[in-house]
């Protein structure tokens, strides 16, 4: 028997790898198996003592996951032996009721179903955690100037608080549409073998809104066994979730660079060190959640890419599901959880971000000297003068000042005055507390 | 110079192609400084005249799509020769007023929503009028016979119109994420060179708010030239609705195989013939349209797998999208569109169907001789003596008869009856029903 | 702690889980750690008793794999703890010698690539024991008359045994590439902390020479930390591998189809049948085999999508690989077994193959009537008319007697003759011969 | 009509645009068919004059290829329309001629392979020059000193040689594999409607070695209508290259970046500016690179995703490959041609490198104290003192100095000595002259 994997903790939070074990998988039929028997005994379709002895029954721990595990293989899915034993379980008179009028897939999707709604609160709790630690570092940092990067060099000041707003808004975005399919995205499958309910006949459809209700998910407009919308918008929410994780992992990686060195992610025994390197301070939650999210992008292509699926039931495309969705909770919640643990732990070097910002000798606002002559010199001329002067050796405000077209314009003082990159901040203040008025308005909400 | 991909036309409808031609890319762009110039002149920020003269400049039958293409190579995309071509066709006085405040990916990515809102209304009426068809087949098969098939196997009897229901459901859904996109999912870009609209001081914000009124788009929480969850969201849903519209094409094909024989697409001249084969009668329209659908999930985990983009614009992952978001809606516009064309052409045989339905001698409706023994035998040992049944040769009607514990619950009339497929359709009916109904709200809102 | 998963069977050799086990990767850790020791010591740079008490405790038994994991999130990567774990096991006087001059990707890097070896050496012998088959078949059915069917439809005539001849081609060149690179694709890690090998001044080259030898592995020409082409030439040959594994699960389900019925699964006690379906036969391995080979293709676009690797060492992207190659080699080697045990327990019906041939009433063969017009009629006319044939109704023969331009040429004998499929299998019988042959050559060698 | 892509020239080279234009396709077509009425009359099957006609009518110009593409969305592909109009523009008597025996597929794979044969020269071109210039520079710079970063902080001191070593051994690494495709990886396909040459009768597989040696392909084992490795082949291929130029890409950005500095691409009018800020040296080239890159990996999964393909033609995956592949030949060789640009443009600071490296007090080379302790305070011991002394404030080698278990082993003279990193450069130098003698190696051959 083999042991989880080495990486199991890297890659996935301890919680979210019991949402998804075997136990859990397993609950999550027998919950199903229970809740029909109960809405069957209910609707007088059954009777309540046999209802009352499969629900006692539907115990996970009672069960061989192993077992059925390799049972499934040649079933061709793990319901058909996890029925069979759930029945052998039971007295005679209550095992002809088990899994009455319903299908495999029945079971699996909606098991998929309660096991992704356990899996999204765990995945919503860790991005709220973030939001709020992202909120406070906004807030902390609402007016500490740092240099805006695009395509990685140095544009214009921004602040370290705008910065983190982006990402916060990013996070809302992302968290907003997995609470929408929290709350509306889950449905219940409950069709028999062809969809059709033939088997739960009559008021079968009767019985799909109380099973639904039951499980505390919605009744689908029809069965989707063959329609994988359902599972597929649950992998792309946690795909952009995963991008939106994965930018705010790589910004961190790069603000800690060596040469850079804006942020550092907090020394603890055995964090971040080198097997070899003495001085080595490493980025380890920005890497490990980068790691994270680089997996998602191709494994949401399989759950599209599967979604083509055969007639009634598909000949692999279902089954190609199984494991993928879980992995994508598992990885999304991990970045997540990664980066957590990196920003609570974050040291904002506030010194670093100016003495960076000067190191151009003011050309990171070399803009603003270019929008003061553009009134007069033309915007087209004006850039054209500056970029010259950038391209100059030695201070920029020299070089500024040496150029007599700009010189005729503005004098000494005004041109220091243009380069102070504390005074080219923008709405960088407002953007802040934008983002934060939304996200306080998302905590009273949530 | 190169012409046009000999595919071109299997893979895009001409709307959509035209929807993202260069020319259409340069309307967009130069729609995005008209309107900027336009509500700088409101606020009088710049001169009206200016202004004036920016709008009738900005014509994209003007400028030099290739010249432009190749100069945006070395100047790391088209905005900056664009912008260079469009002040250098201007009087003097007014062309310091072109592009003022905003960075190139202000201009570029409000014009890829630009776009994406012409293209998503291009795809909506595509996915429409194959809604409406759909619909059509839905109702005139409501109660047409057919088997279901669950990994291609005979599994139950359904309807055609029960299948159809299935397909329209999953479009529906498909439908109302795009709609909601095409609502709420597109918004304005502007912040400047830092996102922090620095050099649309004071006020930048509400500069923001009017030309997000002006161009029709949302206006964002902040600038979101690093955040990509707009454009992922928008390849996602596209990614889901090709797995839907797959789905059909998948279904079709099937459908038409030589055995199978249940819908035909029509013939036409020079319509799904073979180069070689005189009797050959191809499911043209359902290869192009799974072939369509087959391309997008990797271009969707492109999208998604380009998110994580460096500090306030990428080197690389903003760039990767240009292309590929523009693919994605042609390809999943055309996969809808060769669609719409096949079932408008399709051919049901409803005699056929019944034919299949009786192919396997009953066995199909084997499930209803099982759970009418079910409660007298229980439901196991029921399914085992009617599993051995089918396994027998000759008509399953005198299998079951012969075995004696199922003949001594059920005489010969009553097999008759239960293994007579239409007797057996379940719900098929009302789920059409429900489908339908859904579909006229649509229809009716739309 | 987590359980491993309820699919873990279905998505996995059992053989193939070990090999990428905890402990497995564990132990391979510990090899390299060994071999360096010993090589080091052969070339005095440590001390021989060193080298034996590293030796003899580089035993993966010995440590605790969840704890190491769990470190490993922390410190960046399991090889951190694990150095130090074996350190602190170690007497005083060898502790200092364990992992000399190494950095922890070496480590990991090459254990990645004994693993593989491991893990090669598996999915070949998962796919000799296919090929063994597949020309087993092809030799049985060499003359088994088929439809050849494209785009779903019958086109023409042709055998089983070529149809399997062209699944053996497939396998064979799959192999033949993994088998390239088990021979000299493996290639040992060894650079220290920068690539430059300087901690293991002088020497660093012949030591890592000494180090492939002892491995058996490769010597590169330069370390390749952050140049992932090895790493992404497994993931390919075995995305190429699980898609030619693919196809013949895809041919295997459509041949199992009710309506086809030309192959069956093996019925055994639990194999194929339905939770609900008496008469259900599932393509259970087919489907397996399937869903297996489904989910590589995104896994390999996540190993090319993470080559993209910063500097010396990846922040993310090196990361993303560990447990991605792994699952690519787990998938494939899985869809190889299922299609195993299917093919050795496949039913192959020649009579229902014979009855489809005819089931279009000699349609199947019309080809063979165009050509014998063309030489007098010209190719498209020849073909036009046979294909007005071929859409009226009633058997093929009597509607091409019927056309005065046929009759003309052919007379009812001919046409009979023209129409019979055994007569129109062309080339079948030599390609199966040929993909025989070079079966048996290989077989030879291997 | 539209346009072709505004972003045209930065995802692809013109020469690779135009090895897949409409009328490069249709010449391909066309030699296809020219090629096999050319070997037919060698082989006495049909007139000499025939051939004669047909090759004489067998130039892409005189047919219309948007009017071809549009008839291949009804056709179901463009060789049935071409066949057509082919015929039509021959005399009679050789118009019965033309594709004779051969399916539609024959001509498209056989006109892909073609196809890819011109672009993989453009693309081995592409790198060729990316090899040549990248062998200029390790020898420029085999003794440059520079940082060696991993997770993106300074490790161990470097050479610029030896990194760029790294680079050439990669791409020399891709090219072979491209080599070798382009040498063995290119087969004919001529199959006929069934892939068992039936209408070639007697001698198609002779038939077929003469039309494989006329048109310098390989002759396969069996036809390969749906066994697509060769496809996929080249795809993975190309990937595997385009990661290596996009880890090449990401390097370069890296090292341009404002703070880092090592690096510079050459300004040229146009190039690399900003829309807005007069100050910006972009890293267009590097981007463009990246950005090609990244489009890659998504793709190749998508070709792997189609290889799963029905029966003898597919429904869907052959057709989802037509623009894909030639899609990945056009990003692949942009990246390299983008690079190449890049790299003769590229200004190499090695002052700023040197800097770079004194940066971090020395603390770069604090693995070789640590080293230097080993011996005598054992591995770990040594390391967390070296650890420690570089958490503390002030130079590295005053706070190793203060340490008395190191200065009782190292006198300060020692320490400076350890610490200067020139000294600490390991193989760097031996492993950059490897690469080039193996680039030479290579020059020599090609």
């Amino acid at each position: 028997m083999s042991d989880p994997s080495l990486f199991a903790a890297t890659f996935s939070t301890a919680a979210l790898r019991e949402a998804f074990s075997a136990r859990a998988w397993l609950q999550a039929l027998l919950d199903f198996e229970a809740a029909l028997a109960r809405v069957q005994a209910r609707a007088g379709r059954i009777p309540a003592s046999a209802a009352e002895a499969i629900e006692a029954a539907c115990r996970a721990e009672r069960f061989d996951s192993l077992a059925l595990g390799q049972a499934a293989v040649t079933a061709g899915n793990p319901v058909i032996p996890l029925v069979r034993a759930l029945a052998a379980a039971l007295p005679r008179e209550a095992s002809g009721f088990v899994h009455l009028g319903a299908t495999s897939q029945d079971a699996l999707d909606t098991a998929q179903m309660l096991l992704a709604r356990r899996a999204l609160d765990l995945v919503l709790s860790e991005l709220d955690g973030l939001l709020d630690r992202c909120a406070e570092l906004a807030a902390a940092h609402r007016d500490t100037p740092m240099a805006a990067r695009t395509l990685l060099q140095h544009a214009l000041p921004t602040t370290f608080g705008c910065k983190v707003a982006g990402w916060l808004a990013a996070l809302m975005d992302a968290r907003a549409r997995l609470a929408g399919l929290r709350a509306d995205g889950l449905a219940l499958q409950l069709g028999g073998a062809a969809g059709t309910l033939a088997a739960l006949e009559p008021d079968g459809l009767a019985l799909a809104r109380d099973l639904a209700r039951e499980l505390g998910l919605r009744e689908p407009l029809v069965p989707w066994h063959a329609a994988r919308g359902r599972i597929a918008e649950l992998a792309c929410a946690l795909g952009v979730t995963a991008g939106a994780l994965g930018k705010i992992a790589l910004d961190l990686a790069l603000l800690e660079q060596t040469e850079v060195g804006e942020l550092r992610e907090r020394v603890t025994p055995g964090r971040g060190g080198s097997s070899t390197l003495p001085q080595k301070r490493n980025p380890v939650g920005a890497a490990a959640a980068l790691a994270c999210a680089k997996r998602v992008p191709g494994l949401v292509g399989s759950i599209l890419g599967a979604m083509p699926q055969e007639h009634e039931r598909a000949v692999g495309g279902w089954q190609a599901e199984w494991e993928t969705l879980p992995e994508i909770f598992r990885l999304t919640g991990a970045a997540a959880a990664h980066l957590g643990v990196t920003l609570r732990g974050l040291e904002v070097d506030a010194a670093r971000m100016r003495a960076n910002l000067a190191a151009t000798g003011g050309a990171i606002a070399a803009e603003r000297v270019s929008l003061a002559l553009a009134p007069r010199l033309g915007r087209l001329a004006a850039q054209e003068l500056v970029e010259a002067a950038c391209r100059r050796d030695g201070p920029l405000r020299d070089a500024l000042a040496a150029e007599p077209r700009i010189a005729a314009e503005l004098d000494a003082r005004r041109i220091d005055e243009l380069l102070d990159p504390a005074r080219h901040l923008g709405a960088a203040g407002e953007l802040t507390d934008r983002a934060l008025a939304a996200w306080r308005e998302l905590r009273a909400r949530r």
